[in-house]
Formats: structure tokens, C-alpha cells, sequence
């Protein structure tokens, strides 16, 4: 269904110039195949002549008006996107400037390559979901975060630990007492809840792991729920806390308020190239043992 | 539908007489509801008395023939109970002796109210998944499991760890080098799984934990995939293993054999009372605090 | 030796009035043996008639001038006092006001009887370390601590990992990008660095252990060297960090530099009654299983 | 000190003539240097030539007779020859075949340099200790082993966890139940204790850590005592367990069998180049990261 794709956008790295190179040539590929392209507004600014490699649009614009967005940066740019286009449903597919990441799975030297056998149809589509969060406070909603990796209540700036409820679809869970915790989804389970000790999740699953910053009690565990869930954090006083979207978007969280995460409703949609393999992604990014088996 | 429930067995604890009391009453508790009571065969010979709580039958006849088994004793009971009913698809409620367990969340001295609720049509019925493993040595299955908690493949009797490849859906992930890994269900990942650091899964999800057992990479990690996996694991030359379900059946497993495991068609049925919480059973036999919230 | 306690200081939980019952209490009970009691100026302040318990002294007078110091209050009090007493070698005794601490391991309720046997000679008397930390910049020494548990750096109020380096004895060990490093004594081995999965390292122990808090690399694993060695930790620009002692002092690190960590040369000695036993209190604390041995 | 060095042992990987070369190599490097060379029997048999090496001997007659024992396999073969040397306190230098281990620290190309590097008296000396285990049933010593690494306590050949008491110098510490135990050593810190969670534990340091392998209780912990204690083990009825020490030796313990293990009284005496560092080790062994400082 190559003929599925007539406007493409490119999103660069924040402020890099860096990816001129890379931006650069995907645009001329893409015109060469007759497409229009779209350059998203802050990654035309990066760098000189980033303005002439497209029609500048901001994010709402490509959402409602692209037919794929080309990602070129690391992972923490593909969540950056996936943030600003959730709405849209629009499809992306991250080309990564240096090693591979887990998102941005297309190398930059065969980015023209990829890029063609997927705009030819020959792609891997997956679907993967965001979580939402609001902070609630006296009843009333504050503020709002959209996540793709997770969402992480912390202590922040303090020797102490916090203290928090958790309710799952309004059942209380336990009172946590710990650095914080992270609420994370499967493409979130290989980033911040790994060096916590989450587990990993295959990305087709449909499951929002809890797992905690150093718990006080040492018979918590990581638990994984169904993403049908309504997973709310309550701060006990006197405490207060951060709480981070991807690692990236802050509020300031204070006591009593109520930290609550759901799927949100739209879904992801990556498209990857037919060799894509997310084992081999695993296995090379966490270093796994991958011997010659012997005949 | 309290009219569902015509004819109810009775399966207790294997050679245990101190089941006795507990059967003798639930048994004379159904008689009075006028329902058929059986009793599986070995339960009814492990206590005196046994054979005339009602009309004995082996787990086959129970499968085809009951609308409801009580299961009365530990998990382990009700491991072995859902292994052999599993073609069935017959729903089980279990009765716990002593305090209460994962699977047999009706404590014994509420069985006789609890019951009566179920029968009456108040409950929560819940779905779970088996798996059934294959063991496959030069082309040809030799052996199959069923389990419900976990199937294990471990080093065995030697103080040496083994090496094995692990394939998902045909696809090499990975050579581990370990003492061994599990291989388990949601409902397993209270037991064995959570002692080797495996997450807890909700017992809805539809996915299978991968836990390594003393992995030599220090980068191994669990990892968890969709129940609609086939997941395989063959040993390394001259690598020999055991292999386990449910801790129970055990497989002496040789180099180059193949263990293959996939979720079992037929899903198990589990009736709980309607006061039934996952998470109220989950902090009570995890120790989670539950701090008395203020007000 | 019963005659070595002659003047006995009482410090109590900082600004608590519920501590006064415990230190009227056990005044009184110093008094009726003829020992003369001081009391730390800031307890004498913190309930009605504390400046009537005793001698009202600041904790640099009562670290010269006392045979004995009594804490009352949990874990942090001692803490709190340790670090003030350090340079005097004082022994210290601590009274727990509530459920027992590892540190105040003395009930409340027993507090008279198990003093009355350390005044009468009857105890076991146990040194510990305590951890110096200097906070050099630009070749300055800028800021240092003492701890008796720990010594924390930490990502503080950021949503980000923090990188440093890692010297032993100067010697470069490795980078790790982490939320943070404990630095534990034995002591605090049982404290936070548990939480973070550290080693429990018993309290005659001449050990640190380095435990890093969610360690990006999965290889990272806590180490425990010798307390002779001097640890440093030197951030990478452009990250900042908080430092803290205890969980309770702190200190706001920039980039370059670099937190250095020694023994402190004097020793903490902690005197506890006769009945004391290290492994029952873990027991106690940490839940751990004490099944009655069959005979 | 360089004449300390008068007559040289060889110890070669057993059974495995792979390794001739380097056997005879350095055999002719010693001889040139007027050196007395002795080869350690089963070595001279596992190739042909090897009994011309030197003078063939036990490992009996070369911890009495020799200065030195050079040992050129892997760490599997420096355990060995540690535990069969263990008497002699004879100094210990070892070259690895492969990739460096733990214990054979000498690069296989670099063998004749840094060997004469320390037959020149530039070298590090190291002081390790080992473990000795008793088994002692009904009050009998019934078995006796060496460790260098770690004596592990293992459920064996079953598919269900074992329980046993723990004692610390003949005081209960708690009841386990798990798939076993590990005894280890600051050496075996790095190797199985490392898989099952346990702590790095530099080499000089004095102690013992406990390591339980999947405890049933989520509470269980690593342990580090000092090296002075007498850790006892005692199997509850109707448990039994294999003992292994160095993942090698075995013997079949039974219920009620107690294995008592202590710091056997003779040092382990290594020899190291005086290039040798400890913390480069371990960073390349557990490939940590070494990202290069910016200036």
C-alpha cells in the first residue's frame, strides 16, 4: 500500500544541528520519490537552511495533515513526538543519529534504504499505547501529562523517602513508603523501570507495570496490571513530590494530591522495517549473550 | 443462575486424613441443597469414611460429569486438581485448611456460608490459562506436561549451571547461561517465580513471565511475552537438565532435547466468593503494609 | 565496672514532647543512684520541666564531660547524636520509644532494669565507624559531613540520571549514570542502602559498600571494599546533585565536584545489655522466618 | 627478592592438551633462567612431551618442595589447584589461556614477561583465605571439604525448595526455606554468589557472605559476617541437599546432616604483576562502563 504515504514530516532532534546532515537527506529522498515534505518548526530552526527542506509545520499540523512522520534523533526524540502527536494516530518511524535505540530502530546509514521499503508498503506496523496521567487536587484535575515511556512520582529534592496509597480501579492496594514509583508501559519497560528492576515487556502487551524507587518494605515487588486499569498514587502528608513524564515534563506534586494514570485512549503507531526484530533490538542493547549455536 | 450447579465433587488433600472433617462437612452441606455429591476416588480413600461421602469417581469422570469441584487444602491441591481437570474446563472453587492460599481463597471456616454464596449464584467467576509443554528430542515429542503455575528447566543434581538456547515463536533470542529458568503463568508468579525475582503478573493478563534462575550475565533479566507465544528452550551439548511442572512432575531432559511450551487451549475456571480481592490476598500473604490511612 | 558512669547525659527525640515520660523517667532513676545527669540543652527545651531532669549542657560539653550518654527516641535520634558526639568517643546507649530500632535497641518498658545492668557493668560494649565527607571544588575543600549510616549522592529534583565517575584510593573504577551512589557503613546497611538491594554487612565489619540507586548499566552491581579505602565521586558536567548524611543533612553539589569519603578515625562506641543479639534484632526487623525447630 | 625463586611448579588445565604450548613454553622460559622445574603429575600426563617439562610430582610434594606454583588454565583450574595446595601455603601466580580470569590474571602472550617480572621480585602478593566444610551427622564429622570460592548448599535434584536453620557461631540465626545456599568467599564473590544477587566483596577483605538462592520469604537477604564466624547449616526433616564446593566436589547431604563451614587457618598466597588492578578486573570481567573523563 505504498501509495498510502503523500506527506511526510521530519522531526529532528531538539536544537541539534547535528542532525542537518540526516534531515537533509531524507528530505531529498523524499522529494525525489515525488512526496511532499513537512518540516516540523522547531527542527527547522536547528540549523541553517532546516527552513528550505519543507513546508514548516507545527506538531497539531502534522498530526491532522501527514501521512507518516520520520523521526531522526535518539529515543528521547521519538517520545518527545509521540507526546506532541498522540492525538493524531499518525504513523512515525525514528531513524537513530547514533546507536541504535529501542524507538529509533532504522540506522542512519541505511535510512534511505528502510525509508524506501516502507514507503514501497514492505513495513512492520505495531501498535503500541501512552498512558495519561492527571494530578488531581482538591477534587479537581490540575494538570495534565501525556507518557510513552512512564510516568514516575519521586521524591525529589530530599534525603527522605515518601510515603503514598495505591489504589487500582479504586481499591486500595497498599501504602508505600519509598524514593517514589514508576508507572511504566511495555516500550517504557527497557528504559527508567529496568535500572529499577521492572520487568521487561513484550511491546504487543496490553499491561502497565508498578515499580517502586527503593522500597522501605522488602517484600515489595513489581506488580503488572492490565492497562484497563486506573492506577492512583495518594501523597500522605506532609509529604510532596515530583512527578516526571518520560523523564522530561515536571509538576510538582503535594500532599493529598492524587496522582492518576490511565491508557490513553489513542494508540501509537510505529512502522518499522520487515527485518525488524525486537529480540535482536534487546539483545544488542542489554548486551545479551548471543553464542554461535554449534550444527 | 443458582440452578447451574446439580452435581458438585469433592477433590482433598492427597493422602492427607486430616482433610477428613472439612470434606465430611461440605459434603453433608451439599446434600442438604439437594445437590449429587461425588468425591474423587484417591480423596475418598484417604480418610475412613471417605467412600461414602458420595459417589466416588476418578478426575476424568469428574471432568465430564460435575458442575462444580471443591477443591479442599493448599494451592498445591489445586495445582494438581487443575492439571487434571484441565480438558475439562469444569469450574473450581477452592477451600483452604490452614491460612489461606493463592488459589484457595475460601477459608475453612467460612466454606460452608462461602459456598452457599457461590451456589446461590453470588461469585466472581475469573478465567486463567495452563501451559502445556512438549519435549521434543530428535524431531519426535517424548513427553508433555500441563501446568499451571510454571514450568521449570533446571540444572538438576549437579553443582554446575547449564546452557540452553531460548526461541520465541521460531525466533533465537538468546544462549543463557544459568541454573535454570522458569517458565510461568500469572498464577505462578506469586509462587516460585516471585522468589527468582519474577514480576507479578495479574492473574487477567495474557502473558508468560520469563525468570532466569542465577543467571551468569549480569544482564539477564525477566522478560515477559503474549500467552500466544511458543516459547523453546534446548539444551547446549552436554548439558542435561530436569525438567519440572507445577514443582511436581519431573522430565529428565538431555542435551539437544527441546522443551517446548505454549499457553493450553482449554482455560481453567475459577469461582471465587463474591468478597473475593487480588489485592487484599496479595498484601496479606506478601506482608505488604497496609497502613491505616488518615482521615 | 560499674563505677566508670558517674555523669550520664539524656538526649531525647529533638522537639518531641512525647519523649518527656521516658527522660523524667529514667532522670529520676539516675538520680536515685547518685549519678549526676546532664540534659542536652535542645531536649531540655523541647517539653515542660525538661531543664529541671539535669544540667543543661550542648553536645560539645557533654562529649567531654560525660561517662555515658542515654538516647531516647528511634533510630534517627542516634543517629543525630552520633554525629554530634563524634569527636568525643562517649558511649552511647539508645532507649526506643516505640517498636525497637537497630540502633536503640532498648525497650521502653525495660528502659530502668537494662540501664541498671550497663551502670552495674553488665553489657556488651561494640565500636562502629562513622563516615567523614568533604565536598572539594576547585582543589577546595568546600563543605564536609559525617555520617553514621551513610553518605547519599543523589539526582535530586530532576526527572534525569546523574553521571560520575568513581575513584577507590584514586584510582579510576568506572563512569556510572544512575539516580545516585550510597556510600553505607555497616551500620547503615540495614537503613536505605537495603532498600536499594545493598549488601546487610554485619556491624563488626571493617567494610563499605558502594550501592548505586537505579544503575543504568545492567552490570552494575553494589561493592564492598575495605574502610580503609577513600571513595570519590566526581560529577560529570553539566550534572548537579544533591549530597546528604543520614538522609538529613545535605548539600548542593555542582559539576567537577568531587564528594570524598573516609572513615572517620574516632570510633562510635555503643554499649547495649548483656541479653542483646544482633541476629534477633534482624529477625525482628526484617520479618524474617524464626520457625520453632522441631526437637 | 628475586632468589626466593629457586624451583617452579606447573600446573596445567587437567585432561586438556590444549594446553602444551603453553606449558612447555614457559617450562623453557624457567629453565633458561636456571630455575628448577617441576610439572604437576596429571599435567605431565594430559600431552605428549609433558612428562619432559620438568620433574614430575604430586600436588603433595610441590606445596613442599617448590616456591612457587604457576598455574596456566582458567579460574576452574586455579580453584583446584588452590584447594589442593591449600596446606602448603605455597605463593600461587596464574596465566590465563583464554580471556583474563578472576584468579589467572597473566595474559597468555604476556607470560614469559610478567613471570620474569616476578621471578625479579616486581610483583604484587595478595592474601586470600578459603573455606573449610564439615558435614556432621549425628554429632560425627562425616565428610570434609575445601572451598576457594564457595560452598553451596542445593535442593538438588528435585523440583521443590528445601528447609534448613541457620547458625552463626552456634547461635540460631533463622529458618530458610529456598533453593539453597551459598557460602562464599571474597574470591567467589565474583563468580556464583555474583548470579544469586550477592555482593562484590573486594579480596582483602575479611569476611563471609550468605547468599540464599530463591528464598521463599521476600524478605531474605544477602548477609556478609566476618571471616572469624562458623556458619552452620542444618537440613529440617524430611529435606535433603547436595553440598558443593567450588561448583565442583559434592556430597549428599540428608536430613538433620548439619554442614559446618569456617576460614580454613591457612592463607591462599597469590602473586599478581605489579601492573595488576583489582577494580580494571572486574570492570572488563562485568564490562562496566569506562567512559573516557572529558578533559
Amino acid at each position: 500500500m505504498a501509495n498510502d504515504f503523500r506527506t511526510v514530516a521530519l522531526v529532528g532532534k531538539y536544537q541539534d544541528p547535528g542532525v542537518a546532515d540526516a534531515v537533509l537527506g531524507v528530505a531529498a529522498f523524499l522529494r525525489r520519490r515525488d512526496l511532499t515534505v513537512w518540516i516540523e518548526a522547531g527542527t527547522a530552526s536547528s540549523f541553517a537552511g532546516g527552513d528550505a527542506c519543507g513546508e514548516m509545520h507545527d506538531f497539531d499540523e502534522i498530526g491532522a495533515g501527514c501521512d507518516l512522520v520520520v523521526v531522526l534523533g535518539g529515543d528521547g526524540t521519538m517520545l518527545h513526538a509521540a507526546r506532541r502527536l498522540a492525538a493524531s494516530g499518525v504513523p512515525m518511524a525514528g531513524v537513530n543519529r547514533g546507536r541504535l535505540g529501542f524507538l529509533t530502530d532504522i540506522g542512519r546509514d541505511e535510512a534511505v534504504q528502510r525509508l524506501g521499503e516502507i514507503l514501497d508498503g514492505h513495513y512492520k506496523s505495531e501498535t503500541r499505547f501512552m498512558l495519561e496521567a492527571e494530578i488531581v487536587r482538591d477534587g479537581e484535575c490540575v494538570a495534565t501529562m501525556l507518557a510513552f515511556n512512564d510516568v514516575v512520582l519521586s521524591k525529589g529534592d530530599t534525603g527522605r523517602l515518601i510515603e503514598f496509597d495505591l489504589f487500582v480501579d479504586g481499591e486500595f492496594v497498599y501504602t508505600q513508603r519509598s524514593d517514589g514509583m514508576i508507572v511504566s508501559t511495555p516500550t517504557g519497560s527497557t528504559a527508567y523501570s529496568l535500572s529499577a528492576n521492572g520487568p521487561i515487556l513484550h511491546p504487543t502487551l496490553r499491561c502497565i507495570a508498578l515499580v517502586p524507587l527503593a522500597p522501605h518494605a522488602l517484600s515489595a515487588r513489581p506488580v503488572t496490571l492490565p492497562d484497563s486499569c486506573c492506577v492512583e498514587l495518594e501523597l500522605h502528608p506532609p509529604h510532596h513530590a515530583g512527578i516526571f513524564s518520560d523523564g522530561h515534563e515536571r509538576f510538582d506534586a503535594r500532599a493529598r494530591d492524587r496522582l492518576r494514570i490511565r491508557r490513553f485512549p489513542k494508540p501509537v503507531r510505529l512502522l518499522h522495517p520487515e527485518n525488524y526484530s525486537y529480540f535482536a533490538m534487546l539483545r544488542e542493547k542489554l548486551h545479551w549473550s548471543a553464542v554461535p549455536r554449534s550444527p
